[in-house]
């Protein structure tokens, strides 16, 4: 019953359409609720549309957790590349974590990204692209380039499959997901 | 000069080799410390070993956030099915989600495991396999089963690439990773 009265979107990408809920973060506000988190052919397909955005001379791929990681893997497997991912809790294992704070509209309290130690030399020296699967405002994937410059790499691309809105800062996308 | 230094250990799957840091999460235990987080091919030989572990007739895979996701990304993108992910947070999308705790000897304060109550129609009625990088009790996997049945689904399979000690459910495994 539920799922015959929610209201969906229609979402393509390359040849695969899936009708998205709508989420109401704001009253007034839909927005449509896209999940690439389980969707192996809709993560595809994205990152079939992403391929060519990816400059030639990326070394490494680095995101942040959690529904960008199946995009990043895609992505990485078909460079035959290594990723890297921010984590949004600290984890036991970590030993003198990167820590960095994300400056959000989104999102009230101030996030924070934790790195471990043990990829600052994976990030050393090399070219990265930051991969998203959705960018608004653009405070996650800023926090992220001050990781990889902090580690002392070098941020040569920003894409995502979708952005919400005018991101300020340069960011190769395949769509935009309207408010509705 | 720090990785000069650092205790490392060596985990084989398939032609793959990766000398793991070790952790050491009590004094006096110590174990290495796997990461499927950003290793493609390390995921890509797990998958390999995992896959022949899946039953035929199996419908979807389902796993809990966040190191475990490529791994089932893998074998999901082998077999084309979809997977289910249980959150270890409220996501502000959520509505009237599933909440599972996690009985857990590893974990101190009871972990809880969150699933949007949009899965559970892709779960009804159909033959899941639980998919994990690394069981130790066992109590995530049992948390995850649970949310399966309260979904109407049937667990129809265990796997994980490792496990510590033994579990108290039959869970097809790859290797043991030790307690040095």
């Amino acid at each position: 019953m539920r799922m015959e009265t929610m209201e969906t979107y229609p979402i393509q990408i390359g040849s695969v359409t899936r009708r998205v809920p709508l989420h109401e973060p704001f009253p007034g506000v839909r927005i449509p609720l896209v999940d690439f988190l389980g969707d192996v052919e809709f993560v595809r397909a994205m990152a079939q549309e992403l391929l060519p955005k990816l400059p030639d001379e990326v070394d490494l791929l680095m995101t942040a957790e959690t529904s960008s990681i199946p995009l990043t893997h895609e992505l990485a497997s078909a460079r035959e590349l290594d990723y890297v991912v921010a984590r949004k809790r600290r984890r036991p294992y970590m030993v003198d974590p990167i820590i960095q704070e994300v400056d959000s509209l989104t999102l009230g309290a101030g996030e924070v990204l934790w790195l471990d130690r043990r990829y600052v030399e994976r990030i050393l020296n090399k070219n990265v692209v930051l991969v998203m699967d959705v960018v608004a405002s653009g405070g996650t994937m800023k926090a992220l380039e001050k990781m990889v410059n902090r580690s002392g790499g070098r941020v040569v691309a920003r894409v995502a499959g979708f952005h919400q809105g005018e991101p300020d800062l340069e960011i190769a996308t395949v769509a935009e997901l309207p408010q509705l």
